[in-house]
């Protein structure tokens, strides 16, 4: 049972304390599966990315998933550690395809090794979630991971040619974010269910919950790059203009754009030419037309969604848990 | 049964006439499954590549293993259709890793589109892979390709580190080139016997002969490189020397270089400093020591351990092309 002070602490810390056995055992089964007996190079690079810490957050939604339906295991743990090798991978390639330099805080791998090694271990860690994602046996997971990973590599596509491009609307905009989060964040609650063996319901109501988490938390993190998070999130206000990335406040603020307005946009986010001041006019745009706070509206809906999604699931403490993350995601932006 | 002017053709085109049908319903598969509801880039970048043609050689091997034991249908397609996405995909990573400019006499999509697309879509097609590996509902299917997936990107993870280092001995390399094209060949024929519920000696024999086939294939194409093949290739000799690779004839040069002809391999493969003149001088000490034909002998012995391994199958006209085919594959070498 969760103390008192337990029951202050941030959901996502919770999570990680009552899963603590749990996510040791998926820590060491990560370890195991991400040595290579010939290429030292491929945990050299894993070890840097999952080294660097990340909150675990994909991997824990499995396992509380999993153990919210009554699972005992053994094998949570495999498709928690799947989860965690899907993700790594799609963040090493991520930095390749962006041209990152920093990441949690740390050099990039395609910066400290090159491109080729980050291209070439994700490809690794893909084959290895593969291999882990075989081992429970089960059909149903397995192709409920093996879609989820096309649905990401599909929404990373369509971001690069949606990026610049003043005709991505709201639909297309949330396509680019079920791929990017909110397909990995469903797959994980599912195959919790699922391995489970839980009845048909609670599995959907665990998909359903996955899906507008990670909206949730994807509109949270795009609206948290206009407006700030004093200072914890360690990225500077405005990045995402800068790069000409289309994301909510500023589709929002081109869908209401005059056609003064509609050539401001064309210029910095579709041609890239922008200067110093134009970061300013751009929140002034958005401030006009009222987009950030309607963008905040919108993660606060998804994030209540999330939490409706639950109720079939059984009283639990993780059930609280889970539905005090989903407030959590949306708790920066006020 | 073929007739007499088919059994003077190419063992490959003989494969292609026995395995049409086959093909036919591969090709139809993969266009369907190439597509993309949502990013037209994937179709775009993916036809570019499997529109350039290609011998199809890797689906050819699961179709002719599949029906040499019986198989009557229909997942062999899909397993035939899993290796060639699991190759494209490959052949796009391929090409920013080393970055190619030209691809089956095109240019390659890295050039034609950007990085970006390629990793992002060889990604796509990787997941794809996964997605159709699961249809037929073999455990044992997936574990053997999800196992090939995991040694083709170490492999090529090891060649990348051990590219450039005269370290790099005869087992080394050996690992390579089963990580970079044996593994797939093998796990291609394997595969074919296992969806056929072959015995066990047929389906070991099987994967016995996709592995030799593919070395004899890889260490073919590494002697080709300085050899040349009467213009049919269209690579130009030393290719490899000139991007410092270590492939077998040159490792059996350093194995044994005098301390002048070591020096000479250190200056131009490891810290890759040429001239104009040291392609002939490799050539020399090459011919000094005999080691294109010792390398020559080395594909042979592998084409024959390729048909030898075959006995335990029955006997059947695609038999006798397996055997042909690893003739072949050692016959541009004389």
């Amino acid at each position: 049972m969760l103390t008192k002070n337990d029951a202050q602490a941030k959901p996502h810390d919770r999570l990680a304390t009552y899963l603590s056995a749990d996510m040791t055992a998926v820590g060491t089964l990560i370890a195991e599966r991400m040595a290579s007996e010939h290429a030292p190079r491929i945990p050299e690079v894993t070890a840097h990315l999952v080294g660097a810490g990340g909150k675990r957050l994909r991997p824990m939604l499995t396992l509380a998933a999993a153990r919210l339906c009554g699972y005992n295991g053994p094998y949570h743990v495999h498709l928690a550690a799947t989860v965690e090798f899907i993700h790594t991978a799609t963040l090493l390639h991520d930095d390749v395809v962006d041209e990152s330099r920093q990441r949690r805080g740390r050099p990039t791998a395609n910066l400290l090794w090159d491109n080729q090694s980050s291209v070439l271990v994700g490809d690794y860690l893909f084959a290895r979630s593969f291999q882990l994602m075989t081992e429970p046996g089960s059909m149903r997971v397995m192709k409920i991971l093996s879609n989820a990973a096309a649905t990401i590599a599909e929404g990373e596509v369509l971001q690069l040619t949606a990026a610049n491009n003043l005709a991505t609307d709201e639909s297309i905009y949330l396509q680019v974010v079920r791929g990017k989060t909110a397909a990995l964040f469903s797959a994980a609650t599912e195959v919790g269910g699922v391995i489970a063996d839980a009845p048909e319901d609670r599995v959907k109501a665990l998909f359903a919950y996955g899906d507008a988490l990670g909206i949730a938390f994807q509109i949270a993190d795009d609206l948290l790059d206009y407006r700030g998070d004093a200072g914890s999130t360690g990225k500077n206000i405005g990045d995402d203009f800068r790069e000409g990335k289309l994301t909510l406040p500023v589709i929002k603020a081109v869908a209401q754009a005059n056609a003064q307005e509609r050539a401001f946009w064309a210029r910095t986010i579709e041609k890239g030419q922008q200067d110093e001041a134009d970061l300013d006019q751009a929140l002034t745009l958005m401030d006009k037309h009222g987009t950030l706070d309607a963008t905040e509206s919108d993660a606060r809906a998804w994030a209540d969604k999330a939490k409706s999604a639950l109720s079939p699931l059984p009283e639990h403490e993780l059930k609280e848990t889970l539905a005090d993350l989903a407030d959590y995601v949306v708790s920066r932006l006020s």
